[in-house]
């Protein structure tokens, strides 16, 4: 923690340039004074002990020198500390991160291991355990940035704060997503009589219970708050109690609109399975033109899979396979997607699946068909240019599908992978400018509305009961059919 | 054009500064090394020469020079370039103002002069032409302050830019307030039958006809447009057809929740038709303890006023008087607001009144009672520190209203007076850092959700005609009775 950080950003080298070129004068100087007359001797030293105040003057100014790393002394920013003055539109968000109590974090992470024969007295080490992968860690990615000393943070839209009252936000890193799963496993200590079940559904209770006696949460009524509900069930049963935090999802399916909307909260990726595929652009060796392997029956809006398989598995060039979730299979999966030109995104139970951001790693070009799809970073990501979009119905008539997308050239196709290798970085949460910095990003940008959301929270008045006071964005558009 | 730009940052001066300290120091050096005769004298001037590169660098650090006004260099914004790396959230946000046909800017000034009997030809340099004074001129202040040179914008959180392809947003600078009252003053030769009367529909029509042939509008469905409609009854035939766009409203009170909301559009202040009371805070010279002048009878939520006179005209220490607009009752407006503690502030045809503005450019602590007002700036502004809320109903009460307000202490209106005095410039048009940076700062926060509907927009796919899309902010407060 101690170790001096190298220079990260062109400020701190920028200030370490300063440093070398004095070092250089004062050498030149130095070696002079060594052979000059005892007059010349103690004006130069005079003249050199002025310049050198001057420039610990500019020195100590300028520089937010490493090893004042407090970040205490980061909070008001770069931004509004270096450029006083001309004001950016936004310093950077604060962000508190809270300490909460084990049983919401590492508590988690224990009681998914026991419950698959792992060990079953806490650890004394928290940093001995390891968070299990599967397609909502982006809980644990979160929790892990906030966790880097800020001098590794420099990067990030936000900057973490040790004290809440100078803080924008406040993250709560309760692990919801690995909660929901801890019982999934099946066998192990979870049989055992010995030990008591595990109930996600306690854990959201007593969550909700430890937070609505924060002050923090009270001030503002959680307005403030940046929850992370990553699995469409994650955070289910108390939603209504914590709906006016940001939260962190990866659709609406499961949410209704004024629990959770596009303009309150933020849709992030799942985190993608299938190593990224890291060869060349290009069809050679994508024999296959679309490729599907997952769960064919799905209730709801994913009812729509097995419809397709009737569709598409006599198609001779497309590969469209029933399987779960194993280690196999994923090895399968990565296999299929890395030697196919088009990969197929159905809706799952939920409008969201992780198999997008598997094909996105994969640069096998989406083809999404789930009409009431959201998708991460939509400001900054055209997903036109990545993905093909079908309408449902359509993308079921007999034929339709296959012939559409054995008509796209290969230069369409070589394109869309071009666009693909762009925007991996948003899709992976272990790149050092990725995925974690992305959701940062979004985020920020909520904090004006939250503050606007509350300050007149607090000065509204009683209204008939009849009325709403809802603030909405609509859309007007009638909708494409299919975007090739 | 070409002209090389000057270093716009302290970022890149510093690098010019840094090369220039060396080269000057290694001249002195030179120097000295060369001629060992007067070796004193030259060491002094050179010690002395050294200190002032010194202090010409340090100066340079702090000042950003004035004359580095080339607009183009600018449009990447100091932050984009300078920090390249670290990324700030937000850099300036590029707007392009529309050079609009003469007859949705100047020519209606012009027909508001000719209405009123004054010029009927078109005059030559538009410079002459004065735009009345009204209470929705905000539209005229935005108007002017794009028209500035940008050197003079350096604190605007937008950068105007001559080439839409780098345009963010497109701003539509139609006088649609001042149109609307182009025919209300009567008289004037709008009464002759020589001059064919103004009419605000057909120049509603008219500009919507222009702005949909317009490339940039088509587009993006007009989402990245920004449209001042200050009036209530602003742009109100056409709303429908530039509802994508964000709008620059005083209230939502003639405006359907489809066609405008705090998440999409922006709140602005009223243009203060009243003094701003420039004395000492205090109650000494405020011996009126509630003051009202305005219009008794008004429709809709402001049938109120009616009611509120007969609650409060039997008051001792409560003016309140009917009056109409009027150079002579501004004046007597002006008396009543500056010599009182609190001014009332009920709903007029629309939950919004230029009064509010009045009343806090005046210190005169505003009393509102309109339930669904929407205010300016929420988001920096927290209006229960500035103004007191009173529930409708409650305000009705007979009693009530007088009796509250005369038990609030002096130190607690000295507190309203100290907070008032501190929001003052952000609903001053015409300070230099006042309502018109802050209208740009709220519009700038909308960018981020422009281009997450824009792209959205384009990859939707047709859904069932019954589900509408919309992204929803609710609030699920009861709402407060009184705010004191």
């Amino acid at each position: 923690m101690n170790r001096k950080s190298k220079p990260t950003s062109w400020y701190s080298s920028n200030n370490n340039n300063n440093d070398d070129d004095n070092n250089k004068t004062l050498k030149i100087l130095s070696s002079l004074m060594a052979r000059k007359s005892s007059l010349l001797k103690q004006t130069l030293i005079a003249c050199v002990l002025f310049i050198l105040t001057v420039y610990a003057f500019v020195n100590a100014f300028f520089t937010p020198s490493d090893d004042n790393a407090d970040s205490n002394a980061r909070v008001t920013s770069y931004f509004s500390r270096t450029l006083d003055g001309i004001s950016p539109n936004s310093p950077k968000v604060r962000v508190y991160m809270y300490d909460l109590p084990r049983k919401f974090t590492y508590g988690i992470i224990e009681q998914h291991s026991i419950a698959r024969g792992g060990q079953v007295a806490p650890v004394a080490d928290v940093s001995s355990l390891k968070y299990p992968g599967h397609q909502h860690m982006g809980e644990w990615y979160l929790f892990s940035d906030l966790n880097r000393p800020e001098e590794d943070r420099l990067e990030s839209p936000v900057v973490r704060v040790t004290d809440p009252d100078e803080a924008d936000l406040f993250y709560v890193p309760v692990f919801s997503s690995l909660s929901l799963i801890v019982n999934t496993g099946g066998g192990g200590a979870s049989s055992s009589e010995t030990v008591r079940r595990y109930s996600d559904d306690e854990m959201q209770e007593e969550l909700v219970e430890w937070l609505e006696k924060q002050e923090y949460w009270k001030r503002n009524n959680g307005w403030d708050h940046v929850i992370n509900a990553g699995d469409p069930n994650a955070m289910l049963r108390v939603m209504d109690r914590v709906k006016n935090a940001v939260l962190l999802v990866s659709d609406f399916g499961r949410l209704r609109p004024d629990q959770s909307s596009l303009v309150k909260d933020v849709i992030i990726p799942y985190s993608h399975r299938i190593n990224t595929y890291t060869g060349d652009l290009g069809v050679q060796n994508r024999n296959t033109l679309l490729f599907f392997m997952g769960n064919r029956y799905r209730k709801e809006g994913g009812k729509i899979r097995d419809l397709l398989f009737n569709v598409l598995e006599t198609e001779e060039d497309v590969i469209i396979k029933h399987g779960t979730q194993s280690r196999e299979n994923r090895r399968a999966a990565t296999q299929g997607m890395h030697t196919s030109k088009f990969c197929l995104n159905p809706a799952g139970d939920t409008p969201s699946a992780c198999r997008l951001f598997d094909a996105i790693v994969s640069l096998c070009v989406p083809v999404i068909v789930s009409d009431d799809i959201e998708l991460p970073f939509e400001d900054v990501i055209d997903y036109r240019k990545i993905a093909v979009f079908v309408e449902t119905s359509i993308a079921l008539k007999p034929g339709f599908l296959a012939s559409t997308l054995r008509a796209v050239t290969t230069e369409r196709i070589l394109e869309y992978q071009k666009e693909l290798k762009e925007v991996q970085r948003y899709f992976i949460y272990d790149h050092q400018n990725g995925t974690v910095n992305e959701i940062w990003r979004e985020v920020s940008q909520k904090v004006p509305l939250i503050k606007y959301m509350i300050n007149r929270d607090k000065r509204l008045v009683r209204r008939e009961p009849s009325k709403s006071d809802c603030s909405c964005l609509c859309t007007n558009q009638t909708g494409i059919i299919s975007s090739l």
